[in-house]
């Protein structure tokens, strides 16, 4: 950590400074330059709050040579981490795909669609029980999504991914979910991430669409910190200027998150585009930048989903996609 | 709402598209251009789900007439709302001043600060009890921090804010809160802004850092749809490209949701620049812009204090900026 | 084209305005909805200059239907551009490669990269003239630098691509160059992209970095208004919230304008992202979206470079890195 | 500036970039952190490129202890620059109000605005002569314009701002033009800048759409490179997501500007907002926030003007406007 202070402090607040830091564990190099005074800071500056150094008036300015985070970082974590749920794996040479709707309309539905889509290659399903919105979209109770989403983790063996948006959501699932979902609206709910860390179980940890890779990782260690290793993060898309996308689907995410973390790095393309007719180019685009995972929304009857058809595929287009992905995939030394 | 078809869409696709959209209580007028045919769709359409819409394959583009809030649109209420708080107001010729600090450390300190405070112009005292995030920046405890906040409101008479995160939040502080905060990360939170809306009491809500002037307002709709019309608006920055602020302060912010609703419009210039020294100057132009209200933070000790000491001011600073606020105000019409 | 009046226009108004759109050349239909009146135009609106207006004081608001582009735009060319360069081609089924550098210090040292690059996949040969900065990078004169790029173009035979900045620029390399480059900060110098209009040569536009899809496609009806359809669109990466890289490379830009325009789209992944490390990454993920062309930076001692360095890959890298986009290539059906 | 090497750099190498940079006449002080080598350089660093420091492979990161730019720095020159043009002035005490249209249609027009504005308080001047679009807008010929705005000149003996856009307009327009503006386009284009500088004369430099603050200053350093100081910094509003506002006007650049540089800075608060009735606000705000002055557009009739009328007040409301801006101005300590 580099802090430098105003033009003219005082010799006795620089020495009252360097004491304060001093005991904050850290030890202080003073270099003085032609108009700053500068301290270089060594040692551990994680637990050091900026805001606080900040706060001191003479502070001018205050610059991070280290990441804030520990745990997920990938220089005191050389190795890529690799998470196993049941059979299925994400990260190092594998590639995972988590397929399922947001739309859940009835059983016949769902357990044909979960067959086929692992059929096709997934080795994830992802149902969501909550919904964060409240228009009514459901015709169906919250009970019959769960018994169907049972049903289908039963009948294809797949773990089931979904989506938790409270301590209470994370315990009422945790009897059939094998893998949380933390959305990007939740991404600095930090009590949530706390809660999710407690749990033991994988959590895929969405970005938050105005989220830096910095406080993205930061997000990820409070997870972490509960204990819990077993964090996937996932690119969604960011808010630009652009508009005629949903989000802007950050591709360079990919390589920037795995050079700042051993932690796996999937995608999630439809949510990022909102619209089915890019779900297929950012999918290869993803896995030739070298992602772990791809979460993708398939859906029977698009055009008359009772949610997200904007941005689902058919389960045909699917099946093209996946033999597509394996050959990009082997490219990158993975494999689906 | 106006929804472009894809050229060369069938006729019978279009008749049937045409149906649907009957169904949902709308009249459709069909414009057939040279190279697209657009639906033009009259009625309440505030109740289509235009990701429904969007997901037909035969639709090219979808785009928004009207606003798709009602109970905030100054469309339907032409008038100021003016939010009442035992004796003191937001809105209309009011330009209400919240003011207090994040970094409650004594009774003494609070006590002395929210006189001060009061006999310098504010009219709403500011203490939160719940911290969002996790570093231990408090060395008293969060009983010792009601304590304090209930004797600083008895003495000085004024209505406490406070942040509420949780449902739990909003039950713990309902005795002794008289409006509640509803934080940036947290403004869709679509439980919680419906929790807000049950309570009855006067809700800040504070926009999102990547959240569009539209979005803003659809959070402020799902409080007023629980019968709670006392929601005040809260401007405090929004994440651009420049970092050299914590945030970006829109001030155009201001003109541009009083033009779209009927709701007072305050902004937080502590938490929007995160520099003590930007405070004054934002606070001086969202008064001129025509804010209905500030939120400052005010601290006796900012180089020490606990936590947002970086965007505090010092009490005689905060005296001096009502003085030329109360001036400012007068131009535009209001009043400190 | 649809114009919402605000409630309440005079219906002498509504009249006067519907007479003046009609003298526009277009067909006024008019929608009465519960609030607002609606003019939905019919007719070619792309003369129609939206800001005229919104001056008048009765309009609300002014959405487009269709994109305000002719030449460039997909739904009146629905083919693919495939633009011929002496043997090169780019667009259809061909991914053109552009390689060379920015540092040019020796004859020597560009004609070993040049051959290099060739063999190892190469279709057009970079090489800039002018230099955008005033730093003085170059240890060699611009007489000297036009002398090896031609002497490596005679030897190669490859197409030499190179930056202009102003008419002059075009004058004075219309001689030895084959297809101009228009950088991001002159996406909207809009007497430049008249001026390589009449040229009639090839022309490769950067997207700016704060410009939409439509303001891309837009700047490139300039070019094509003066005869020269001959546009190669580039994305380069655009400025965002997230500054650990350059500038975010936009991947989905690559369906998108695909979508919207039937000029080919080609990737700068060095310039988007300014990091040596994310140029194979990106150069790949564009392929697999469906890229025409890549265009990449490629140095012999990028350490030493004399600019550019930072964002260079070695002659090897490259090498490897084509071998792998022929195979991402191949799975699109495309073929560099 | 502070150099981060990355972790395992050997000795040797750490040693030859030490020599290297040393040979830049600069000090390095090393600071052996827990993981990381960093380098503190101290000295003029000004002249160090920071890309070929990156392009050392073993280069992790680079950081700026100070600005890049020095004489637009207020570290160097801590007084405010007042600028005089014939008796106008901007800066220090004086707020400088800049008015006039862009849709230049008769003489009869031009004389009569010009005289009005100068009445209501205006103590510049604003009339381009160049377009930088090519739409038809005017009805007279540039050679009409010009002698309009000469005459509006010497009628109101009010110093004449236009907008020049290449070395040649810069060359056309010296005779009559008393300040130069280069436009938000062009603020990168360093030519110009360069060209401007040369010029002697007073150049309004206005902040790109999508320009940091340091980026800003760093473009006002190459036109004072020349010798010529005389450099008014513009906001002009920044590009954001929001898209409601063609814009998004960034207040806090007066504070943030005036921090970090001597220079004045003004505010256009007409093509920042691109809405007519956002310019009184967004004025008053800039105004309460220490702008040194206003550049605003007035036109006689703004529902037809030929251009620029979305964003065009009518006189009247000019003269109201100025009447709170004074107020405002003084209690800051300026003056209209």
């Amino acid at each position: 950590m580099i802090i430098t202070l105003k033009p003219g402090t005082p010799a006795t607040e620089i020495e009252k400074m360097k004491n304060r830091l001093e005991e904050l564990g850290v030890a202080v190099n003073i270099i003085q330059g032609t108009s700053y005074c500068v301290f270089g800071l060594v040692g551990d500056t994680t637990k050091i709050d900026p805001s606080v150094i900040q706060a001191d008036r003479n502070v001018e300015s205050l610059l991070r040579v280290q990441d804030p985070f520990k745990l997920a970082n990938r220089l005191f974590h050389p190795e890529d981490t690799e998470i196993l749920v049941n059979e299925s794996k994400i990260g190092k040479d594998t590639m995972a795909i988590i397929a399922g709707t947001c739309s859940i309309e009835s059983e016949e539905q769902i357990l044909i669609l979960s067959k086929q889509v692992k059929e096709m290659g997934a080795s994830f399903l992802r149902g969501d029980v909550f919904k964060p919105r409240s228009l009514p979209y459901r015709t169906i109770s919250e009970e019959e999504v769960i018994d169907i989403l049972k049903l289908a983790k039963h009948n294809t063996g797949l773990p089931l991914v979904t989506e938790v948006m409270s301590a209470r959501n994370i315990e009422e699932t945790s009897q059939y979910a094998d893998v949380f979902t933390i959305g990007s609206r939740n991404m600095q709910n930090f009590e949530l991430l706390k809660e999710a860390g407690k749990s033991g179980k994988p959590v895929i940890l969405k970005r938050g669409q105005s989220s830096t890779f910095q406080e993205f990782l930061m997000a990820a260690e409070y997870i972490m910190a509960e204990g819990n290793n077993n964090v996937i993060l996932c690119e969604r898309g960011i808010r630009t200027f652009e508009t005629s996308t949903r989000s802007t689907f950050d591709v360079s995410s990919i390589p920037a998150l795995k050079k700042m973390s051993h932690l796996p790095v999937i995608v999630d393309p439809s949510h990022a585009s909102g619209a089915w007719w890019m779900v297929e180019p950012l999918s290869k685009a993803a896995a030739a930048a070298g992602a772990d995972g791809l979460m993708i929304e398939v859906h029977n009857d698009p055009s008359n989903a009772k949610c997200d058809g904007e941005h689902s595929i058919r389960p045909e287009t699917f099946g093209t996609l996946i033999k597509s992905l394996k050959e990009i995939a082997k490219i990158n030394n993975k494999y689906i």
